[in-house]
């Protein structure tokens, strides 16, 4: 088998290796298509070593099939199409016993905190794995985890029919919540400095506006004067998080999604003044995986549009250098190409 | 009747002038007591000379007496105790259609934004009135509209039996909400830097910590590792903000009561983390003004303890001047002391 590690100083090496059986209570995937997401760049690019041990598989995004079965594990067949939800929570923890394990104090993330899906065989916790329909193409499959991020988003917000929705940044977490709170019955603005993404979530039905142009006041007559419900904050910039208070109506949700290494200026006085709800928004539990799962099958996900091209496992480096310079959407990773089945 | 103006420059001038009959839909009132609360500090320091109109009759926190009825008022009687809820409302805009008229897009905030109680006879419109016990004395009847500041505050949070609560600040207002808090089964650490509004803290039974020891280990401490429930940010403090995320548990909420005229650098990077939810929370609805009444009412709010001293409407000047340095929590201003009966 092959397997693909972040070695440290921006490099990923990809490497033979003699797959393990799995362990009791584990299944092992033949892992077809593992993508890249926003996390796997900070790993590449040094900013998370001090949570990642080098060499490090890495990957969370994926889908496969079903290789082989652990001892005690049941419910499942050789060939199955699976994905993974690669959240391992305590179960101790007080978030854990308040129902909220999926932000486990003490939270493993499969992938970052532990071996990943880069590699043609995976062994994971059989407690992990989520069914897929036999009508989903694997391809789109491996968009379940970031869209099931997107649903977390939009249920976080608990986006209605018929309200509107600002999404600043159009990347591909962008266009997910942007594409499942249309879904939900909710109206979008895209908000996106790239002229080519935001022909993107144009060409997809969204509203797309460049954040040069008066996007308040765009946003307030769009509303007829009252402001979003709900504004989703994709991009990560220090002054989007500035801005983004001004689309909210009164008592309306601002929903962090963007990692924000640094802390950022925030408008509090109009926080205050508006009754604003600025809410937190990470990873996601199972109903969100099942609903993301639902959604790509009823094909409501733009999954073929995300998916900016496929490439072998041996070109992992050069998937993760074009997504770093932002030459990319998404890029899946076809993680059995070009090998022997093995 | 005499009437206090702020007149600019620091400055509250009072004059003799003649009082006004009610309007149509107006109640005359006899201002018995007048509290200053922080925004009128504000206006005396010229911090909201844009908004305010001078000279102008400030004051918003009050009680008194029915003193003379406009034509078409129903429901009230000459004597009758009373307070007023201060906001005028449009009932037309976007935030008033929504069922959130206490923070209308248009909203007139009497005292601001209209003349004031800080005259020993007010016309109000009757609408605005609220009808107090008999059993409440005038002096405490005084605290009735912050300490609804402090019901909506607590509302806002949904704070339950057993919830633990941390309040950031112990002036006037982080006592109320300490005080509501607790009134509605919630435990409270109140974090205050001054010795004696902390000494004043543990003396109405809270829990009171300085904010250059370890707070965040002492709350972590309290709540078996799981964080606080509910944070109030009352300090109005930059460090305040930054610092209030570390105390909240997965999912808990951080009301933000304080007034912040600059943006703030706020950890979103723990907001996003442990999904908090960060809430404005402004003014108050009617359900707040019926709850203030009545807590005050039954004594669960330490109204002694919070009133520092009463004095003449004609040393108004003198109480600003205490308040602005943090001489004093609350100093009610006696509106018809020193009068002839007008």
């Amino acid at each position: 088998m092959l397997a693909a590690h972040y070695a440290g100083n921006r490099t990923m090496t990809v490497e033979e290796a003699e797959p393990t059986p799995p362990g009791p209570g584990e299944v092992q995937i033949a892992v077809a298509y593992t993508g890249i997401c926003g996390t796997d760049l900070h790993i590449l690019n040094g900013h998370m070593d001090a949570r990642v041990n080098t060499p490090a598989v890495i990957g969370h995004e994926m889908s496969g099939t079903v290789a082989a079965l652990g001892d005690g594990v049941e419910g499942w067949s050789l060939d199955d199409p699976v994905t993974v939800m690669p959240l391992a929570w305590d179960g101790t923890c007080p978030a854990c016993l308040a129902g909220n394990a999926h932000i486990c104090q003490n939270l493993d993330f499969v992938g970052i905190d532990s071996p990943g899906a880069l590699q043609s065989r995976w062994n994971v916790d059989a407690a992990l794995l989520v069914p897929l329909p036999a009508t989903l193409p694997l391809r789109h499959a491996a968009l379940v985890e970031p869209t099931a991020v997107a649903v977390h988003d939009v249920r976080r917000a608990e986006l209605e029919p018929g309200h509107k929705a600002v999404v600043i940044g159009g990347g591909p977490i962008g266009v997910l919540i942007a594409s499942v709170a249309r879904s939900f019955g909710g109206e979008v603005i895209v908000i996106e400095l790239d002229p080519v993404r935001r022909e993107q979530a144009a060409d997809l039905g969204f509203i797309a506006l460049d954040p040069r142009d008066d996007t308040v006041a765009a946003v307030e007559e769009w509303t007829g004067g009252a402001g979003a419900d709900v504004v989703f904050e994709v991009s990560g910039a220090a002054a989007a998080v500035l801005g983004a208070v001004d689309y909210a109506k009164v008592r309306g949700t601002l929903v962090v999604v963007a990692i924000h290494p640094e802390p950022r200026p925030v408008n509090l006085q109009r926080v205050f003044w508006r009754e604003l709800r600025l809410l937190g928004a990470r990873v996601y539990q199972r109903d969100d995986f099942d609903t993301a799962v639902a959604l790509l099958d009823s094909g409501e996900i733009p999954a073929d549009a995300l998916i900016t091209r496929t490439v072998p496992l041996a070109d992992v480096q050069s998937a993760f250098d074009a997504l770093t310079a932002g030459a990319a959407m998404k890029i899946l990773i076809d993680v059995q190409a070009g090998q022997e089945h093995s």
